[in-house]
């Protein structure tokens, strides 16, 4: 199955009654904010799950994903509004309050495993024995193509943007942003915090390759490698010179967390702010007559850390 | 100076330069929320601040204005915008992050008197001897005009909606909107919190009368009477049958402040909350076949309090 333009299309069709249309917000200086933070579940991760689910279909055994973050949370809201049943999978790493909102949505939680890597094994061979659909979090055809969505509405409302800055953890967001865009003239500007390098690392390499995972915006954007259908695309966009990858320290983060809540009045988780970091500690600069658009994907953080 | 639709139309043309288009946010089972506390200075106020320093003029003297809240807070913005200067007399009540916000927009911060009224009387001694423009916080033409933009653009971006739930303090915000739908077939829903009635007590009375204040919003819609010149377009809209007086309690504005972080990781102030309380709490209920449109028209509080 593939992710191009048109299946992102045929997601969009898809999932239109299960997602919201997020707003933007022109902010000057800064370029126009796409708040996709204020999707159902506060994150743009709705959009692949409703994809994987409606395009590959669940039976009674339901869904099953793994994550303890937005994915985990994004599968769970999904599969209620879908009235399937899901499993979600979650190391125990995991924050409380994160497990306390992927139960609010009905969800069956399993704990166990020390990281990312055990509960997904774990949530595998569940799912081989109960054939439940798995949803992966980021490396998947359906998923891709529903997160890329983001970027068909985007265009729809902005058209006139050059530079879509976006903030990377395992490339599914960005993934399909980048198959939207595949023959646009628009340019990719990549950002991933300095503590979870997953996607600089693989474009140096030249395939995936494991990153280390830390830092601030670890528990949104903390993969341990990108995504492999992701992959060729990031590196065909950048031999193009239409993908930017760029690092940003935490301190960065935080900055543009308290700079969205300050001048906007927005809460963004720090995965969320990541992009807008690049922008505002001039770690990117936008070149003469650039039109930027900055995603805020994520909100799934204690408002308190906003201010 | 008269503040009907051809007045607020050009102050639209006015400001259109000085202030933020704000999004709308579809939520399904609530309506279209307008998302006016994304505002510049996190509250509709800077509408009506910069259509009366630019429609009246303002010397080398500057303006001056009497608030410890968001009408404070949007003047010292929009002065700063202009570059004017800007004094804005607090009571003594007035809370520290209020009057830190205020000065980070560079206004000189006089503080004093026990209570608004007081604070009020001073900067209009103050302003009658050094000539500044004052800046009233919603008995102006010109403020209601300007706060009346939100209606305007509103009416472009949701034509459909029937009904628009608002929140009321002094009454500048609905008057301006009232006076926008004064011949069209929309009907208001004026939001007040029981502890802050003056709306509702004016309607009653025939007139504006002074009314008590307190609870949890008193800091935004704590308005000891309404304005002289919103008062007869609310009472002409009440007697068409286009305006319906409301009342919440403070839980229901603390749970419509969970509700809007819960479902769509949006901040509200208590006062910026309180026209959804309306909604949620089952205060108003919209006829069969309403298209119900809620304004969420302030943020101006700790980040903290709206989980």
């Amino acid at each position: 199955m593939p992710f191009d333009r048109s299946a992102i299309a045929a997601a969009a069709r898809r999932i239109a009654g299960d997602i919201r249309r997020t707003p933007q917000l022109a902010m000057p200086g800064w370029g126009v904010l796409k708040l996709e933070m204020l999707q159902l579940g506060g994150s743009f991760k709705p959009r692949g799950a409703f994809n994987r689910m409606r395009a590959a279909g669940a039976g009674d055994a339901g869904v099953i994903a793994a994550s303890g973050g937005n994915h985990g949370v994004a599968v769970a809201a999904a599969a209620q509004s879908l009235g399937l049943r899901a499993e979600i999978f979650v190391p125990e790493i995991a924050a409380e309050a994160k497990r306390a909102r992927i139960r609010s949505f009905g969800a069956r939680l399993v704990v166990g495993g020390a990281g990312y890597d055990e509960a997904r094994q774990a949530s595998e061979a569940r799912a081989a024995g109960t054939g439940a659909l798995v949803v992966h979090a980021y490396d998947q055809p359906e998923v891709l193509a529903g997160q890329g969505t983001v970027a068909l509405e985007w265009e729809e409302q902005a058209p006139e943007l050059t530079h879509l800055l976006v903030a990377v953890g395992g490339g599914g967001l960005i993934g399909g942003i980048a198959a939207w865009h595949r023959a646009s003239g628009v340019t990719l500007v990549a950002v991933e915090p300095e503590g979870c390098p997953a996607l600089h690392e693989a474009l140096a390499a030249g395939r995936p390759v494991p990153a280390p995972v830390g830092g601030l915006a670890a528990d949104s954007l903390g993969a341990r490698q990108v995504g492999g259908l992701m992959f060729p695309l990031a590196a065909e966009l950048q031999a193009a010179g239409r993908l930017a990858p760029v690092l940003v320290t935490d301190g960065a983060i935080r900055n543009a967390q308290r700079a969205l809540w300050e001048n906007a009045r927005l809460v963004a988780e720090p995965g969320g702010a990541t992009a807008l970091a690049a922008l505002l500690s001039g770690a990117w600069t936008p070149p003469v007559g650039a039109k930027v658009g900055v995603l805020v994907c994520g909100a799934n953080t204690d408002p308190a850390s906003a201010a």
